[in-house]
């Protein structure tokens, strides 16, 4: 059967998060209604990054089997038409070898954070954003994410239910930086444990506010504990913005 | 009585538009509730710039008067509170002289508007932006606008209902750039007619697909005509960014 590789973008608000479940609408059961609309076949849509509820992508990928040969463009439109109207969008689609899978053939991830630092909420980008009032410095946060930067025991900053077989993984990316009232925080990595973009930037807004020292970030990491560790920082600022191969 | 000057940003979606109306929820509605909870006076909250159902600000300015002096931050931090949960965020509060008119005393109007321009629908911006999937050249676009620049009779991009009294109007800013997958048309000018923007967008979208050539642009102006101009785009890619005095 051929398959193909999907590139998508999504505003996770309305959803369960990317993966189906009995307690509301996920992305994933979306797609799989817009592939069984667009070629007849019931099967399985599969992504790189299972995004949490109310987490975004503008480059989230995953892959599907067809019953038969189409032109990727007609897979793009066709799928958005039946996706209407969900915020859901195909970008982009590519026949690949069906060795390809969306999860496991994945070499890295990027997400993006995004915080607005001001005093004024967040009206015309609420649910896009985490809004924090209290000034932040950027340098700071950026001294605290340096001691993240590569191979280590993340236990601090993974969630309890999270399912990986270990615990080590080797963080590529952690830059923070301000543009105007925003501050942006991009990180990559081959994989990331549960909620662990969501609590390494949950630690490092308490270094951006003064409450942390940089150096407390290197001391919550060997703790390897996850209650040496910032709060969890809500979804809504986060995206899935890119995945290797 | 002490008058206040509000900087405020919204997402126009959820509204009728900024005036009052029987019809639905209204901008000034939520706002002049807020006062109301935050000083317990009815009072009316003028703004500079009347945004239609759909069209949203980032830098929408308004005047009210208050019963008492407060300092600028309790004011805008007090409207916020009260605005919950309306997407309306009062970024900044100015004490004022009475005989400063959010709406009368403005020299300049600046708005924005956004196209996406790529094959698949907007996601995540649905709502903010147009969607327009035919490949536009910005550069053909800002050739057409280029003639709409200067002091001209603009009663072909005029709204039938519009009130002004004169259709002549100087413009002063018409800028179209590309930004990636986006068309952003900046615009400038002491005042606009009703539906201006979106009448004059909805014509250069014509000569960025082909099928108007830049000069059509200046015939359709001197027919003086609205039936000459082009369709009126979308309320959704529209943003009031400023006002000066």
């Amino acid at each position: 059967m051929p398959r193909y590789k999907l590139t998508i973008e999504y505003d996770g608000s309305p959803y369960v998060g990317w993966q189906r479940q009995d307690t509301g609408p996920s992305v994933q059961q979306a797609l799989e209604e817009a592939v069984f609309r667009f070629c007849q076949s019931e099967t399985l849509v599969q992504c790189a990054g299972r995004t949490d509820a109310g987490v975004h992508a503008t480059g989230q990928v995953a892959h599907f089997d067809a019953p038969r040969e189409y032109r990727t463009d007609r897979v793009r439109d066709g799928l958005n038409f039946h996706l209407r109207p969900h915020p859901i969008a195909v970008l982009g689609a590519e026949a690949v070898d069906d060795d390809f899978h969306a999860r496991f053939s994945a070499t890295g991830r990027s997400y993006l954070y995004r915080i607005v630092n001001r005093r004024a909420p967040a009206a015309l980008e609420a649910g896009r954003v985490w809004w924090v009032p209290m000034a932040l410095d950027a340098e700071a946060m950026q001294a605290g994410a340096n001691h993240l930067l590569g191979n280590h025991d993340f236990t601090t900053f993974r969630a309890s239910e999270c399912q990986a077989k270990s615990p080590v993984k080797t963080l590529d990316e952690l830059t923070v930086r301000r543009v105007g009232e925003e501050i942006r925080i991009a990180t990559a990595a081959r994989s990331f444990l549960h909620h662990q973009v969501r609590n390494m930037v949950g630690t490092l807004k308490l270094v951006g506010e003064g409450k942390w020292m940089p150096e407390d970030v290197r001391r919550a990491l060997e703790a390897r504990n996850r209650s040496a560790g910032g709060p969890t920082c809500p979804p809504d600022g986060l995206y899935l913005t890119g995945v290797k191969y």
